[in-house]
């Protein structure tokens, strides 16, 4: 009997905060693969603020989901079947599988991973694109240096506290920004955060005054808004502002632009972006430190994990935008 | 007899465009130059955009001009009195001497200039602070290389239509961006632009999409604004956007951030700010090399020469804004 695959596909072009009605839940038979194919049976996905964008019309960094489409997310799982000289069935892999429950694949992008060493959603967080997206923004784009003052925006999310514990390890003084008491105490009790500053609980500017008087060398950006301008105020000389997100701005139908962006001027400072995919060369040595990093313990993991069904997606997404999540968020099906 | 200074002071802070009451003229007699010291009659006066900037409150990259002293302002004149080692009566020098007809200086970042290469006006302009703003911003900053489509906004003014030959003689591929078809001539027709763009006259996104079909590598930024925006829309891969100027946004209340800036991470590029100051140590360097290239006509030098007395400043900075300059703006005093 075939099996059955439930999938969340692309309805409608969201306006602002995405609609239950920007979603389609669809049903299809699950095929045999083809010659070169695998099927995988995926057990957790990915929920990335980045997902928003990809939902936006118009060429990005990656092209958009087509209307009707499944709806992109990384993945891991289980190859059920192969037809493909790469994989056998029982290979647990990594891969652009989609919100669906079954992936059929050609084996690109794919990377077999070993659930022995880490659980099957720690190759999605810190072992996976968000840990080396931390990795390469901080130390190559950041051009991070020991003895500089590092802060951080999203700071408990999931690439915001990988980027900080990487910077403490590489002897910055790290400050962490991030909303309420409770994600605060997680940046400073659990991630080893220098400081932490509640953006909800008064001036971020001039909380950041206080605990970076003496400027801030390098700002990793999540946010975008009010608190990239708080940043902006408060640069060092030749300061690195790393674009790596603008979660404040991704369901504005206006964004707001940093009106004090000739700080960078005043400040001969920088800002940059980057992409964790123009690395792809040196994910090994990513992973390799990384690990390492693991399992000293000097990289502490949090992964806050969704139990339920493709379904439960788009409420799992509007986490992200609510700021409920603490670490890196996966929806594992069950 | 002693001879009468005649001086524009700061009166008070501009709120949006300077008006008269912002500015005092004030007499003073012309002291003798005490030990160490030695007095100025200045000839000619730099007016530049940047002097919007050092009449707000607030520090920035020089501190801002006090409320009744006189407008700072870089000048050329001849030593009329020397108690100083360094120079004697009849040097001609470049200093921040001030909208002032005498200055009494110490001599700190006071320049001997010979004015039987180039007039002294060229030392306010392409043989000064302005060139060396195009030389290094573009070379430096900008990352400039053969084949590199450059984009030049404010190009027809002092440091833009230096930043756009100096580009085209490193082997870049120019489009200049200006106000009216008058400027846009001089562009292409006086400067050896390959290209110009009139802002006033379309969608200068679409304009520079039509005109850089393959990205911008360097835009080099004296305007901010839309055109910042415009610019950033067209960036190729691994940008580099000069921060020099925001002459658009000086007089505005509210500055308008560039809404689009996530374009950096999109295009993996970066938006960096200099300062001219930095490169103090290289200034023989880059002046040698700007010399040689207006002597074998590679650089055509464009000044518009206003005479007038120190009270026709406010109404020649005032050129600025309105954009009526092409080249070098200069207050001759007669």
């Amino acid at each position: 009997m075939p099996l059955t695959n439930h999938q969340v596909r692309l309805a409608a072009r969201p306006n602002g905060l995405p609609r239950a009605t920007d979603w389609s839940l669809t049903t299809e038979e699950v095929p045999e693969p083809a010659e070169g194919q695998l099927v995988v049976a995926v057990s957790h996905l990915s929920v990335d603020p980045a997902m928003r964008g990809w939902m936006n019309a118009g060429a990005s960094y990656v092209p958009p989901v087509e209307i009707g489409a499944v709806m992109r997310a990384g993945a891991v799982g289980r190859v059920t079947a192969s037809a493909h000289p790469g994989f056998a069935a029982g290979d647990d892999v990594y891969g652009t599988f989609g919100v669906q429950e079954y992936a059929v694949s050609d084996g690109r992008g794919v990377i077999k991973i070993d659930t022995s060493l880490a659980g099957p959603s720690t190759y999605l967080g810190a072992l996976g694109m968000t840990g080396l997206t931390a990795y390469f923004g901080l130390l190559d784009t950041g051009r991070l240096k020991e003895g500089d003052t590092v802060v951080v925006s999203g700071a408990a999310g999931a690439v915001g506290s990988v980027a900080g514990q990487i910077a403490k390890i590489k002897g910055a003084r790290v400050i962490g920004l991030a909303g309420g008491p409770e994600k605060c105490r997680a940046l400073t009790e659990e991630f080893g955060f220098d400081a932490a500053i509640d953006y909800r609980a008064g001036n971020v500017r001039r909380a950041l005054r206080e605990h970076a008087p003496r400027g801030v060398d390098v700002y990793f950006d999540n946010v975008g808004g009010e608190i990239l301008e708080a940043a902006l105020a408060n640069l060092a000389m030749r300061a690195r502002v790393v674009l790596c997100g603008a979660i404040s701005q991704y369901n504005e139908t206006e964004v707001r632009g940093p009106a004090n962006y000739m700080a960078l001027l005043v400040r001969r400072a920088r800002m940059e972006g980057f992409l964790v995919f123009d690395f792809t060369d040196r994910y090994d040595e990513g992973l390799r430190e990384i690990a390492g990093w693991i399992a000293k313990g000097r990289i502490v993991v949090r992964e806050q994990v969704v139990s339920g069904t493709v379904d439960d997606f788009p409420a799992t997404l509007d986490m992200l935008f609510r700021g409920e999540n603490v670490g890196k968020l996966v929806l594992q099906l069950t």
